[in-house]
């Protein structure tokens, strides 16, 4: 037990902060030393809050305080927190040397600038930007190794990245029309706090788009897919389902001509030949949220129209781990040295 | 138009309000002259809080005014609002002479003591609880004609009153064995405010109980079964079902002996003959909510274990329609003398 | 009553027909004469097939049978049955000189090739492809009045051709990308036959595309946006949401230079000013499945970056009304000139 | 890997062999030599049958064939196959020598007798059926240790008797009233086979009973409570949720004088001590099936009118795991020696 590393989450009250904690439970490197909730409040059993957890953590659940955190001393910290949140004590957890996950999104932009716009707030440390890895894991292992801040990534973005970075490294997408994306996640994706949009009866037996053009995720995406200043080259649209769990993303992208389906499963089968979480679906068989809900991979497929220069890129995921908590702790793997898939598998 | 009855409607933001206003937009002798929320706020069309209702309802909601509301000089008064709020506004509206139909519970328990435990309040007006008619509508029409206040039921009493009245004034049922309700309503129960109760996540997938021994619509039920002093005569539980609106009751009861099914299907037979909103289930197929959701009716079937002398009671309905608004409606056409399914069928 | 229309509804085992059935039932000038399967079997009570029509429909669900149906002598003849059924009894119901309004894909395309790789079957009457009246009653209510052979439109077309038709003739659309439909089906469009599919456990949950490139409705939309011969100009993917009843179409067209979100507010105005059943969102709140289902609208609104020349139109409807049931209905009430929301509203 | 245990599973291609299957992929102790089919057929992947499976089962399925098992010479053997199926093929298992885990109901019942009635097939081995083992396995460990044929309770009677057994033991229950067990469970429970009942539309936003008085469960629940020859003292009523996966049981039991909560906790206390996979909801907080999906626990919760004499007992757990694929791991793992968590935790 003394030997292994020892790390914290704080927004342990959140649907990722919950799932995390259940990760980590079961990590064979890693003592989950303390749970903090984003804000003051009381002192209360995690089992409290969490009910799935009964028998299984008999931690408390304090409120955040630094002090309290400093004198567990961890190791390894990560933040299931708000952005704003995150914006403002990142900087303090960093100095006490421990490695810090952040899965919000206050350090995934590399640009400053986009932050008043997106996130409602004055970035306030454009120099933490530059240094935090984005950690898509499949992308960004040599980085991570020894980072000390990680901003994982969003859970819509994961699921466009993942299957589209290979296919433009290797140059198949034309860029004479847009990359268009098509995300529909489940609710959990929404956050625990009750408000109109999450309620039962709003969601239920319905399906709606939500924040077209808007979505604080597309600057992310368009980061990623290197299209940042090519403002027509990106339109991602994202719906909710009356779903818990799950993204799927069906992304319409133009071939340079000759592009072949198979070019596409060899960019992928070489991107993701040491992926443990990414699955390729290669078959006719097209990925779909109940084959990714509940596990950590993020699954892959395609449909091209190879006489029209079209593809149709589908991928699935489950929103809470893949994208949030298990990417999470991909990372931490990575930035500690462990196994990609330990506590994971 | 003009010789229409005029009608309005308070608590016109919630579902019940909301399902009464589309009921009452068909009307053929109700004219809808005004929409009103429960509580101060901004003046916004209809539409605008229902987007449903786009094209249909031109109508404003208006923030309840009593001053408003004089000027409009309604005939006939539908109140969807929360009990404290009927409790308190009732009495000044039928001075105005308008027959008041209330949805909320603030008038159904002819017994004022019962208010501080089952409602959190001291109840004001005893001599209204007992002239005001409890509109179980198959069970009333000669009290409700003409009637100036009626109590609309509450939506779990329904669906077990309107089964169980007819074979207890029969004298089918043995009083040994306690009647067990064990009822399972959809989230349109639980309201519209977002509460963690009635978050996505938290319901979808899920099922529960709540309110064990405590609901508040037990007492409402024991008055109407008829055993209001008899602690041990009735327990109810509710549940909460992952759909949006239905009711389902599975009711046990110890029948007298040598009682038999026929016996029931006749009592049922003789209560209902003339009733055009229950449905008697006399085959081998059982009430199921998808039969009764989004119509005004409550189904009722049973299954007896004759030799043991037990019957299982089967009651659906939807909680929104039979369990709130077309019962009011129903309530409303016979109180003014109308065909009671006018509006509603 | 001798004076109404005689109508039957074949097909009324299924989801479609039995709502058909229930509208007919209300209708002011139809008179509901007989029901039949699409296949032989057994006399039954519609209400053992459909209880939801419990005391509301005392008709039987009779066998397929020609000469039964020439007994009836009906005026007008609704078919809610399978592709094949359909090509093959249609001539033979013309002869009778009733009004015949199909559901199904059997006269929708004008094309003859096209359907062995669509619908599997050889067309046999080129010459009734070509009479048959394309029934998307919004643009076609000049061929409807006295047309004797109705193709009612599919239910993804008919989500994706309303707010389409009225850009392309106004010139706003572009050429130069595809306009790319990605389209979210409830289950009853699957129908009722359960499958692999269809079974509450694989759809639960989860969400999929299905028939990329592939399905049959594609050769409808391209003929009804008048691209047919353009084969790059339609990309159409259908995705199956977990839920019962709508369509939600999120479709995304490049626009000509200088074209506003205002000019196609416009483009919709005039097109459906006298349309009782397209609704149009003009404000920022976008139509959403839970508005339009269990009504007999289509709700169409727009997203647009005008900078980027893109647009994103949102459109959403009840599968089995507007998208079948409604619109049959609609159709008829043209072709019969009785007032178009006729039995409707 | 060759010291290890070798098991198979038949009955692979449904939801409980599936999850029996993820569950062994990870069994520290147990190597998965095998995966069958109940029928003939075509030899496919394990992964193209239960696409979740992708990248981690690398087994295929192959049609079930007693002399390809023989030849795998497996120690341990998993049934997940149909009542008869399991009656006709457990006696020649047997004689390998393995050890025979059967989630069916075939060898659950001592009397031979109630099979015609209940499974509808004369049982054929009455010896093995006093030789079964039932594996409850709280309550069985003894008789489980070195068990060769272990009968795999049923998810329902799991949830009822897991409460109920520890309170009908320490003498709590009076038996002047029936034990009434009205049970909800989700669809999985159905198996996996489409049919009109596992319809997505059939079941979504509805809620229904099924079976009263004749689900084969109920004897099985009355052996489990000891009331087997006394017909009157227990009504079980299923019913099927619109969710994928468990099972909630309200249970009304009337006590004897002076029992009060605390005397359940107690019993139960003194019963789950060291029961890894029951969970005591003591407080306030009821089971709910979100707790206990997708855990191997079966948790447990009661309210008590202390004036009444009446307890309502309230279980909630996952059906393809505490009710079928967790539990038989369980078993199997006592049977063996091993720790009763191996491979479940």
């Amino acid at each position: 037990m003394s030997s292994r590393v020892r790390a914290i989450v704080a927004g342990a009250t959140g649907y990722s902060g919950r799932d995390l904690i259940r990760l980590l439970l079961n990590h064979p490197k890693i003592e989950l030393a303390g749970a903090f909730a984003s804000r003051s409040g009381e002192t209360i059993p995690l089992a409290a809050i969490h009910p799935q957890l009964t028998g299984l953590a008999r931690l408390d659940c304090q409120p955040f305080d630094e002090a309290v955190i400093a004198k567990l001393d961890p190791d390894l910290i990560f933040l299931a927190t708000p952005n704003e949140f995150s914006h403002e004590i990142v900087p303090a957890l960093l100095e006490t040397g421990a490695t810090v996950v952040d899965l919000s999104g206050a350090f995934r932009l590399r640009d400053a600038a986009l932050y008043p716009k997106f996130y409602g707030f004055e970035h306030a440390r454009p120099d933490l930007l530059e240094k935090a890895v984005y950690g898509l894991t499949e992308f960004a292992r040599e980085e991570l190794r020894g980072a000390k801040l990680i901003a994982n990534p969003g859970c819509y973005p994961t699921s466009i990245l993942a299957p589209m970075i290979p296919l433009l490294k290797a140059g198949l997408i034309a860029d004479d029309q847009p990359i268009i994306c098509d995300s529909k996640s489940g609710v959990t994706g929404a956050g625990k706090s009750p408000t109109a949009t999450t309620h039962f009866v709003e969601v239920s037996e319905s399906f709606k788009t939500y924040n077209i053009f808007k979505h604080r995720h597309t600057p992310e995406i368009a980061q990623g897919l290197g299209v940042v200043n090519e403002s027509r080259a990106l339109i991602f649209t994202p719906h909710l389902l009356p779903i818990n769990r799950g993204i799927l993303s069906t992304i319409y992208a133009k071939l340079k001509t000759g592009v072949t389906r198979r070019d596409i499963l060899n960019a992928w089968r070489d991107a993701f030949e040491n992926a443990p979480f990414v699955r390729v679906f290669a078959e006719s068989q097209m990925p779909e949220i109940k084959f990714a809900a509940n596990t950590p991979f993020c699954d892959i497929g395609c449909a091209v129209d190879e006489a029209a220069g079209q593809a149709i890129i589908v991928s699935a995921e489950d929103n809470l781990l893949k994208g949030a908590a298990s990417q999470a702790l991909q990372n931490a793997n990575v930035a500690l040295g462990f196994d990609e898939g330990a506590g994971i598998r």
